[in-house]
């Protein structure tokens, strides 16, 4: 029976705690410093705060003390904290992790070393861990159109799991694999990892098009889909541009990714306040007092530093600019800012 | 001032003569016998009872008697007329399309042909032509995400002209082009074509996901965008065994017209009634009395026979023939059938 160590009791750590007990594996939910009240309602066999499912009653939990007690002897690790928290919880678990066969990565972000170039977050954790002496297990980068809720309830899911070492991807592909929790294996590391922080991005944008149709009592699902295809458009070119396969962005990680996400969630919602009229910076202070963390919004100038270090693909981004432009300038006509970005120009 | 004639006073032919009144064009836009109440309602300046918008007095109107009227001297003649239509009008217009420097095609779908094979529309346009000793002009198919009561009314809308000679398609693209009609033109007319009828029939399975959710009181959006991932790629993986480019599938005609067409219209309506478990024969029934046609239904019997004479691709397609179970099929298990579907397979 292979074991893990979930670290971050969180929605994805925790949905994927269910999964991998569906799957016949042995689970150590860790939760972090900020996780004790996630932990209580888990222990306790109350739906989990964050995702309103209840957790299997054969995860093993652990408080932010015993985080060498949860690693102990385990096969995998997977990071699950948000990314904020990488950095801290890298450093207290790099030598647990050391000893694991994989550590396995559902946080996603972008990363800026100290001399301000951006990383994604497997580039930045074999920097860390090489900085402290320690050797790294293989990554296998973890994304896909998982609703967290979903997964946990055991709603069917396809995920997928990308390794530059492809056998390893393959072979926890298979044995983490269970009837509703479906796994993809690939060699695209780069692909898998780039995706999940744009899609948010662009999940704002698409939310811009539903507020817009609130705002003007028109529907805008011309403006949408169109905005749909050009997210997809550049997620295929920042992939390409930084090594990755075209396909990652075409398939689960990238399409997939941001139908789910333009469905739903917070980077949306913010998005059609945006749409609506309510001011980009208005909205934003709304969504924090409603302790609703927008990522699509710090991600844009991280992206935006990403694309300027890799060169060569700046001017085919306009729906990653027009984006910074609507979140963080202060030209109010949104509507012809995204139609710009998103129209085809003339050939 | 480039001239056209419009032939189809439906949706899209109506849509379309508005974008090209405010590109500058001369429009003539043809009725057919079953279209008299849609040119009277034009020609009284009431809104188009399709799709809601007035269209433009600067439109010329003629009757279905005055098909050879509509067409005199016009530069350019569009088919817009529904796909059953298409041999009937074209065998009336064959002249005068063939004194036009082009034909335009919004009508999309798939062409049984005598001996049973099944052609995309142009090839079977071009078939029909030569077998009545008529040269066509090239032609120029016309896909993308466009709701046409959205490109009536002025909305933003981003759609693709496909013709084998690229410069024609060129040509059109900038002459066509207005603020909120934007053009993207491109050589591939079979990813153009092949894209708009299979997405009718995927648009079908994304509405049973959004079923499955109102059937079961739980959200089901992983599964939604399993299904859409799993029908880019199919539509990707038919279009390049059409000899079509793989691009086209991931661009306009593919991820966008699957997203607009998923967010609403008929087919996605059937698909939510079959998901929440009405019976697709049942549903069927009932759109069929709500005078709802559904153009998946049909698309799907004839897709597999384009799948089946092409070969080598049968295997990779499992979400058209799971829309083949569901629709065609009598096991009512729809939800197992679907995930079965767009899970990725064990690697």
């Amino acid at each position: 029976m292979p074991s893990i160590a979930i670290l971050g009791a969180g929605a994805m750590g925790s949905g994927l705690a269910n999964a991998l007990v569906r799957a016949g594996w042995e689970v150590n939910l860790w939760g972090t410093w900020l996780d004790d009240h996630l932990i209580d309602a888990i222990e306790a066999g109350k739906p989990h705060p964050r995702i309103d499912v209840v957790i299997s009653d054969k995860v093993s939990t652990f408080r932010s003390g015993d985080l060498n007690m949860a690693m102990a002897g385990v096969d995998v690790v997977v990071m699950s904290v948000a990314s904020v928290g990488v950095p801290k919880v890298a450093e207290l678990a790099f030598e647990g992790i050391s000893k694991a066969k994989a550590l396995w990565l559902t946080t996603k972000g972008f990363l800026p070393a100290e001399d301000g170039t951006i990383e994604l977050l497997p580039v930045g954790l074999r920097r860390m861990a090489q900085n402290a002496g320690v050797t790294l297990p293989p990554i296998v980068a973890i994304a896909g159109p998982v609703k967290a809720n979903e997964c946990a309830a055991n709603e069917p899911t396809a995920t997928i799991f990308g390794c530059r070492d492809y056998d390893v991807a393959v072979k926890y592909a298979r044995e983490a694999r269970s009837d509703h929790y479906a796994i993809e294996a690939s060699d695209d590391e780069v692909g898998v990892e780039l995706c999940a922080p744009m899609k948010n991005v662009y999940a704002i944008m698409l939310g811009i098009a539903d507020g817009l149709e609130e705002k003007s009592g028109h529907p805008h699902h011309n403006l949408k889909a169109a905005t749909f295809a050009q997210a997809v458009r550049e997620m295929s070119i920042l992939s390409v541009a930084l090594g990755a396969k075209e396909a990652t962005a075409y398939g689960l990680p990238g399409v997939g990714d941001l139908e789910v996400t333009g469905l739903s969630g917070r980077n949306k919602v913010y998005g059609v306040r945006i749409g609506r009229g309510e001011g980009a910076k208005v909205a934003l202070k709304t969504m924090e007092e409603l302790e609703q963390t927008v990522e699509g919004v710090p991600a844009i100038p991280l992206a935006i530093r990403l694309v300027e270090q890799t060169g060569g693909v700046k001017d085919r981004l306009p729906l990653l600019y027009a984006a910074e432009q609507i979140v963080y300038g202060d030209d109010p006509d949104y509507a012809n800012i995204l139609a710009r970005a998103v129209l085809p120009a003339r050939p």
